[in-house]
């Protein structure tokens, strides 16, 4: 069975790929949503943040198991047991904040998507998204430094 | 452009299409990974909660605005500010609790998928996921008895 998707629009202007590392957390993306496809942002921003769900088109190789970051001392754990990218399907999901909509273009926080990445949806993000103590591996919370 | 995705795997035992009506809040699916790609699962029981990112393989229509629910007082809104399965792109997208993890099957609850319907991804949830007090529209507040 194979899965056929189209875009419905693109990064315009996102994380570079080179060059100096940029903070995502403050970083503003620039995601044009393609004509035929931008009445459907009527109403979005009445949301503070949406979900995007981007193709990681430039993802080239499939691990099935992997060390976080490549790191020595950290376990081997499944692709799917990560956010990583080299993923059966390489689909890419953040949480972004939406700083400003002008049909058919949005501005927005914290993707970390690159300039050119196709865009497959948006879905607003709403009160059922949130985990209010979400369990977590050790690896990850060393990581995040959280206790 | 085209973007060609597979199913890692497959709904087991989900949601049902006919007779009464179930709380998914309470429901408990089997998801079941394919062979080739079920280590990947090594660790994610380590997290309690997981994004399943799925394919509603049901939805043969395409809506870029509609009325939420249908209901005439309704306002009329764009596709991307609700999460309607009339997409261009009918990617579904789950947070779901981990009840157990037995490869290659787990069992999810408060997924909202239908017996049948391929996998596409599964990511786990982190503390960055959670957004303390989203802002929504007025029409969803009032669907959710949110003040």
């Amino acid at each position: 069975m194979e899965i056929r998707l189209r875009p419905i629009g693109v990064v315009e202007s996102g994380l570079p790929e080179e060059g100096p590392r940029v903070d995502r957390r403050t970083f503003v993306s620039t995601v044009r949503i393609f004509d035929e496809f931008s009445a459907g942002l009527k109403g979005i921003e009445e949301y503070s943040h949406v979900f995007v769900i981007w193709f990681m088109d430039r993802v080239k190789e499939t691990r099935i198991t992997l060390k976080p970051w490549g790191l020595e001392d950290m376990p081997e754990v499944g692709i799917f047991a990560t956010r990583f990218p080299p993923r059966p399907n390489p689909i890419g999901l953040t949480v972004a904040e939406i700083v400003s909509v002008e049909p058919p273009r949005l501005r927005l926080r914290n993707l970390d998507a690159w300039t050119g990445s196709p865009i497959l949806d948006l879905k607003p993000y709403d009160v059922l998204d949130i985990v209010q103590r979400p369990k977590m591996p050790e690896w990850l919370k060393r990581f995040l430094k959280i206790k």
